[in-house]
């Protein structure tokens, strides 16, 4: 089966947003064994739109529409595909319901123009938005869908997963499975070479590379007709690549994040954390309270941006920080040492560096990060240089930080020492 | 004149990519005043590439292709285009001696499939490529264009930048000139509806409206014979929208964002700032510090997630703690007085909240959230009901502490109360 993409919206025109919609619901779509052979962007515009979704319906089996739901008058994208499917839309009292619940619960005035979102095409089913305002919706006729999902990732992605991915699994006879063997402190080209001999002569399963910032995902998917069979050929993959890779694998569960995976390893060993962060400001303390149940083993952590805060709430020594400055190694292992100290963690994570644009020196560029890591007394710090913008520097910092939270624990269990 | 943009790339259509190259040509067209109505993803398909150009230049005066110029078979943009456009391919002895020297300055043995590269249709112009192999081509009939980019990003912006924007300036007499009206603490349908009659009569300029989680920005668009008409046209308007939206509107400046209108505000009154975080655990001091420069305002925040760290570091009164529990008025005030008494910071914010998915109740649900912010001891807190996931929860709290941190200051300054 086919399945054809478009999303709308005059903000991707303009180039003011970039269409990772189209990625996500590409990748989605792939996995699900549905060929995708075009994508296209269109304004809110009502001509353009009911000939760029006639077309798709004319080549494509399946065709899901991304944004243009919302109460403004902009957003016509249910009321042209309405029409290119022959529907009438009418009321529903059970998302006018919702809507009037999210309107008192958030204790926000309704203006009249939201109601509008309360109309479905008659016969649809209605995908209940959980972050949002707007309803998904799923038309059918005898050969054809019509997927319209809200333009917002936060809302687009959870209602994919939730129901759609589970309605188009259903519309292709055998099962596509995949399973994501995940790795930390490899680099992709050396990832990639490691495993070019499987990737070769691969046909089915297959095994994709994806690269993430400080990680790779390496992904494999199998074709069966159902999914016990195609788990089992996928079984001895997932073990020929933690041969391959050992300790770098932190996860062979595609669910799970490299945040979670390092709460899982503390809440496991039962380890309190705690971290002190300067030019990372919380990013990561922000990443690991992104897990749920962290707080069996987060109670507090510091962001100590200036020098005097690194002295005072950490305890570094004033002519260290004079001698070596804040941006070193000396600096990086007293601010995990003096977090675990004044919190009594057993782990203690400390992030010194500079993130740009200034602050750089040829001696001390932009992009130089130093990571400590103490687990109950036992300290070690590693210097980074990663390259890109400030944002990019923060987001390498957290994963490294991340990494080195990882092997410092395995490490202080396992007595051994690994790269 | 129109515009249309055409990527071409299995990757993108598998979703292994985001199509980043889009938003850029697209943002530069329109910053150039060509309007650009459609935008296509295809693969490295013959048929479907041919059909997809034909029909681009069937709507649009220019067409812009990036991607699959490589030397590869599957490379294939160059031949397709060449045919549609009526043009024979010939060996381009300039592109064939650049790319003979690319390969021994890198000393990179030379497959013969790169030849293919140095292949250009008759009469094109050729744009060499300053970073890779591949060059750029425009070709010409007597109304249309037809213009070939590589798709690396790091050689299809230089070469848009050095030779393709100053070509495209030349055909189009006009600008397209654009300004941002952003706002917060305000809704998108109640904002929409206070711009409804604006948005109704309007021609040119056009204002249209685009929600962001917590915000709402209002995009002024002018065309006209130059950037300085342009300008004049927009003023009156930006004028209105102040009138319309008084102290919602944030910033007229379409590069600033609200953390970085925060630190601003903060920087002007010589305002230090600390964070006390409980449900966004670190979101909220990383957003602030996500901005250059704030190190001269912040100097250091606190993440207190457990009610011990919230006693202990912020002098939260443990009996509050039992009676009120964390997640309430009083336990917020008390987090952001201690977190200015602790650190003497002029302004002080904290968060506490059921960011879920576990922790809510009947009586206080996921989404409840508390946020208070003292300045200089005067404190204010107010209470919001989110919906959606945590990452929402947590998003909305950091855009909904920062939009009171604004209210909180101004008011400080103005001694006026506003909503």
């Amino acid at each position: 089966m086919t399945v054809e993409l478009i999303a709308v919206g005059t903000e991707l025109l303009l180039g003011n947003i970039v269409n990772t919609n189209a990625a996500y619901l590409a990748q989605q779509c792939a996995d699900l064994g549905l060929s995708c052979y075009y994508q296209t962007v269109v304004g809110d515009n009502e001509g353009r739109l009911m000939q760029t979704l006639q077309t798709a319906l004319s080549r494509s089996d399946i065709v899901i529409l991304s944004g243009g739901l919302g109460p403004t008058q902009d957003d016509l994208t249910k009321e042209v595909a309405a029409r290119v499917m022959g529907k009438e839309l009418q009321m529903d009292a059970h998302s006018r319901k919702r809507l009037q619940e999210y309107f008192t619960r958030r204790k926000i005035e309704m203006t009249d123009n939201n109601w509008k979102q309360a109309m479905v095409p008659v016969g649809a089913i209605v995908l209940d938005n959980e972050n949002g305002t707007a309803p998904g919706i799923i038309m059918e006729s005898d050969d054809k869908r019509v997927i319209l999902l809200p333009g917002p990732p936060g809302e687009l992605v959870p209602m994919f997963e939730s129901v759609v991915r589970p309605y188009l699994s259903r519309m292709e006879p055998g099962v596509i499975y995949s399973q994501t063997v995940k790795l930390c402190g490899i680099g992709e080209s050396k990832a990639e070479t490691m495993v070019a001999d499987l990737i070769a002569g691969q046909d089915n399963p297959t095994i994709a590379p994806y690269a993430k910032p400080g990680e790779v995902h390496l992904r494999i998917t199998a074709r069966a007709p159902g999914e016990k069979e195609a788990k089992k050929m996928i079984k001895p993959v997932v073990k020929e690549l933690k041969n391959r890779f050992g300790m770098n694998v932190y996860t062979t569960d595609t669910e799970v994040t490299l945040e979670q995976a390092v709460v899982n390893l503390l809440l496991a060993n039962h380890l309190t954390v705690t971290t002190a962060e300067s030019c990372t400001g919380g990013l990561l303390s922000a990443m690991l309270t992104s897990v749920p149940g962290v707080s069996e083993v987060f109670k507090s952590g510091q962001v100590t941006y200036s020098n005097k805060a690194k002295h005072k709430l950490l305890g570094v020594k004033k002519p260290s920080l004079d001698k070596y400055g804040a941006v070193s190694e000396n600096v990086a292992k007293q601010m995990a040492k003096g977090a675990a100290l004044s919190t009594k963690a057993d782990v203690a994570v400390a992030v010194t560096g500079i993130a740009g644009p200034d602050g750089g020196s040829a001696h001390k560029p932009v992009g130089l990060v130093y990571i400590a890591c103490s687990v109950r007394g036992k300290v070690k710090v590693k210097e980074y240089n990663f390259s890109g913008n400030r944002r990019k520097v923060r987001e390498n910092s957290v994963t490294a930080a991340l990494t080195l939270m990882r092997q410092c624990i395995l490490e202080y269990y396992s007595e051994t020492t690994f790269r």
